[in-house]
């Protein structure tokens, strides 16, 4: 529907020179991963009466404001890893599962390094990719996000992580890093998120925008903000509708 | 040769899961591409009687004492872009190459982004990566080595730079923040390279190392120190052979 805005925005100057991934549920269904890894550990550890969405569901709340401390500097820099294994470390005591030796916890707490991707993700950064540099921009640090790409079969062009900054999204730190670091300037490199605070902290550094909804990301029964907003720069309800509208 | 040695490693523990590799000679024949670039410059702008080899030697030279001068903290930290353009700029006028725009040098700065990689490198590496995670451990700058996996069709699991520790290699932050950004121990992170200080440094921050003779990196009358060193763990002479020895 923006097809004509964006149009204008890449014949005027052919601006955008890369692409800027947030990863967790943009590019990877977190929820129905962590599900999956969760039944796992359960029919493993004989565990059976847990949902597992649910607990998907809190694992992922901790998260906003375990980094929102880092954010404020309230705590000092931890990376994804330590923060989900903080959140981790509660919800299994808060879940009652017991037993699990220190490997095994590990194991579960990198389930983050093991998500799948959405249906169009791996197709439509190929096609991305041959026009674009494409890279990520996530909070997951990038142990988690190399560890993901290469569980999940997602070729990128670079990680680039909030870790790389020692700031996490939305600080604009991380946007103008990202750019920075690509030798380009922050109004040639496109923001592609699910997420509205990610692409408004994103337009507010100077970058463009891609609003990708992604309706199921917090599972069937939660859809979230998936409204078109004129805001942004495009609107594409996948990746290969993206490269479609990106000429790719 | 030192096949036995290795493998003694990789059964011991298994404890290889990351490759780094240096860049500039290791990867891509900077040299060969320099003269390319330079040629091409030339035949545009009329300069035909310069020798595009000796050229590339001093912009290469002029490259450790720049580095050492960062590196000493006598100078702030600069990338090698900026390092490549002052070198540049002096080069030009001892040359006596007038009459180019700042895009036009900007260009030939830039020549440094599009190097070509030796026969062995893409298929080596795509071997390489089918088992262990494969960064750049370069010197170079960030955008430069993305620029230049593009150019030259390298994949690579991620992209990392002595640009992320503001430390040139040889500095052991270099080596040591490699691993900690992969999420493993040093001594699960084997430093790729034709030139034995690398390999020397890595080893002395606690990395594996493996060394590529490239015999032709100076051109074929300056062959520099290919002698094979039992002090480094893996010696192959190129990426696929190296491949073979790390059964991937």
């Amino acid at each position: 529907m923006t097809r004509g805005r964006f149009k204008d925005i890449i014949m005027d100057s052919t601006k955008i020179k890369a692409l800027a991934f947030d990863v967790f549920g943009t590019v990877v269904d977190w929820r129905g991963s962590i599900i999956r890894e969760g039944k796992e550990l359960g029919r493993e550890k004989g565990v059976m009466d847990i949902d597992w969405g649910r607990f998907a569901d809190a694992w992922r709340r901790g998260y906003r404001p375990a980094m929102d401390r880092v954010r404020s500097g309230e705590g000092a820099w931890e990376n994804i890893d330590g923060l989900h294994r903080r959140i981790l470390d509660s919800l299994l005591e808060k879940y009652s599962i017991k037993g699990l030796c220190e490997t095994e916890i590990d194991h579960f707490n990198r389930a983050w390094h093991r998500l799948d991707p959405w249906p169009d993700a791996i197709q439509g950064l190929h096609r991305l990719r041959r026009k674009y540099i494409c890279a990520t921009l996530s909070n997951g640090n990038v142990a988690l996000l190399v560890n993901m790409a290469k569980y999940a079969g997602l070729i990128w062009d670079c990680i680039l992580s909030a870790e790389l900054f020692r700031h996490y999204k939305p600080d604009p730190q991380v946007y103008q890093g990202a750019a920075r670091l690509l030798g380009i300037r922050t109004d040639a490199l496109l923001m592609v998120a699910a997420h509205k605070n990610d692409l408004l902290a994103a337009r507010a550094a100077g970058c463009k925008t891609a609003f990708i909804p992604r309706p199921l990301e917090y599972g069937p029964e939660n859809v979230p903000d998936i409204k078109p907003d004129p805001e942004f720069d495009i609107t594409a309800n996948d990746f290969n509708l993206l490269a479609d509208q990106m000429g790719a």
